[in-house]
């Protein structure tokens, strides 16, 4: 088989990978804009490609079997620029390290742990145990609304669980209640579930479907103090009522997933057209809840797996496009 | 029932227990010193005294029923000093507050979200998904060995496992392999675990048996690396021994329970006569991670139990003395 990773994502992928699949293979390394020498006709005669984009200004990869993406989303991916017969597939494998990452960001917003160190370094022990001042509020106190139950919804509802959290669901087919989800509503409910919760944690996918499925309906139906949380897709959070939210103290945020991100013209972009990099009351991070060297690891099984599953006439795992 | 408060930690758990009580008891709090009118007397009347600390110099509490820790250390309690027929009893529920504390200290090692922040408000996205450079590492591939399984070490198991870590467990008696515990040692065996574990958490009350149990034996039997971190008493892992440890850089640390405290002669003091806080390889924290208002709430459920039980001439639960 003739293997292309195409881009800079998919060539974090690519690492030791020939090891993995063993000989019969050629493994090839393209760059994002294919303008170096032979890359747009190797991209042409893969037989797999590996990447995240796949768009009409790319050459079209007649001998394609499998576009295997790297990642869940594949919102980059112009299914009408798959040959016929190409399967389209994506990967998993990220939910425990987003579950690491929502779980150590809500779990800050408790334990001041780096503000106590530097006052115990000079001697001051307000936080010490028996001292009223020093008391600090509970997770398990809370009630986290999750929007979305897919992979990443579920890590996360197993991992609030074993905190005591309350969890709730929003979700567009029916979840029904289990030893780590409460109470579950439609996507239609979600301004009925939204004031019942301390932390609003969106999780999904963009699709016409969730683009601004968060608006400031549901942003106003919280309660005064909640927390929001995106480790889906920023647009899925509608991004003037977000800013508007936070702009106006009454609710703060936790955000991972956003609205413009670096490209060629502009490198080091603020992730909004808004000025959310000047209010305090959030925590930014750039899209990196999923990206740990776990999750690369799991991902490369799937797609060895996937490689051996096409070399061998079977279908392949995760089948995006066609459904089914 | 007379009640008497004694001390600054005991009145913490005194606010609105008049409420919580109901008629016919008469609630009194006194200082530490017991230095204030009439706080002797009431001291010696009591028949149940709220405190933490039970000394020689203290005057005799001749009608007392029950001697009731807010806490689940007695070790400052002198069981000599309780008059006949008397009991003393502990109080728990601090053993979520301490499985948050650890797991978002164990978690804030692997998910830098201050820095990234940081970054990310400069335009920084050195931690893009994509980026082999910002990938970050996983509790989830880490093993955690416990040392002492009681209420604290059941609940941290429990979150541990929620994480997917290998749980490690060494314990006076015997612990059954379980659903959270992958495999067990005697506390002899201690130094055979050591070499197994990324995180050595100590949970041990102070007793004659467990004081200096962690010296330098343990600690060079740790691989290089690891963290150990302490929220049981200070004087289960030998000073000396820790601080070199630490200062040899070999092993890093999240340390929340000491070798000193503050006192009325030295109210703001370093939590060791050694440097400790001139190292940067170590998280401290003062004796904090009990310290929720969930923790609170709960013993207050446990004092009022054993406030109702005593007056109506039942035992009380959580006997710590007479054994049984």
């Amino acid at each position: 088989m003739l293997i292309v990773f195409h881009g800079a994502n998919a060539e974090t992928f690519s690492i030791g990978i020939e090891d993995r699949l063993g000989a019969g293979h050629e493994v090839v390394r393209v760059s994002d804009a294919l303008d170096g020498d032979g890359e747009r006709e190797a991209f042409e005669k893969a037989e797999i490609i590996v990447g995240i984009a796949l768009k009409e200004h790319h050459p079209t990869p007649r001998a394609l079997k499998l576009y295997q993406s790297p990642a869940a989303g594949v919102d980059q991916i112009d299914v009408g620029c798959l040959p016929e017969g190409s399967t389209l597939c994506n990967a998993f494998g990220h939910e425990t390290a987003i579950a690491e990452y929502v779980m150590a960001a809500l779990l800050a917003r408790h334990v001041p742990l780096v503000r106590v160190d530097a006052q115990l370094r000079q001697g001051n022990w307000e936080h010490w145990a028996g001292r009223p001042t020093g008391l600090r509020s509970e997770l398990r106190s809370q009630t986290l609304g999750i929007v979305g139950f897919g992979h990443i919804g579920k890590a996360i509802a197993k991992a609030a669980k074993a905190f005591g959290m309350r969890v709730l669901v929003a979700n567009r087919s029916v979840v029904e209640p289990t030893d780590v989800v409460d109470e579950s509503f439609g996507l239609e409910r979600l301004g009925e579930m939204a004031p019942m919760v301390d932390v609003l944690l969106a999780t999904l996918p963009l699709t016409e479907e969730t683009r601004g499925l968060i608006g400031a309906d549901v942003l106003s139906a919280l309660p005064n103090g909640a927390v929001i949380m995106n480790v889906g897709r920023g647009a899925v959070i509608e991004e003037h009522a977000l800013y508007d939210a936070f702009a106006s103290g009454r609710i703060s945020g936790i955000i991972d997933t956003w609205y413009r991100y670096p490209s060629v013209e502009n490198p080091e972009p603020h992730p909004s057209e808004l000025p959310f990099h000047e209010l305090p009351n959030l925590l930014m991070t750039p899209h990196m809840s999923a990206w740990t060297t776990g999750t690369i690891a799991r991902r490369q099984e799937v797609i060895v797996d996937n490689v051996r599953r096409i070399s061998r006439g079977e279908l392949p795992v995760n089948r995006v496009y066609p459904h089914g």
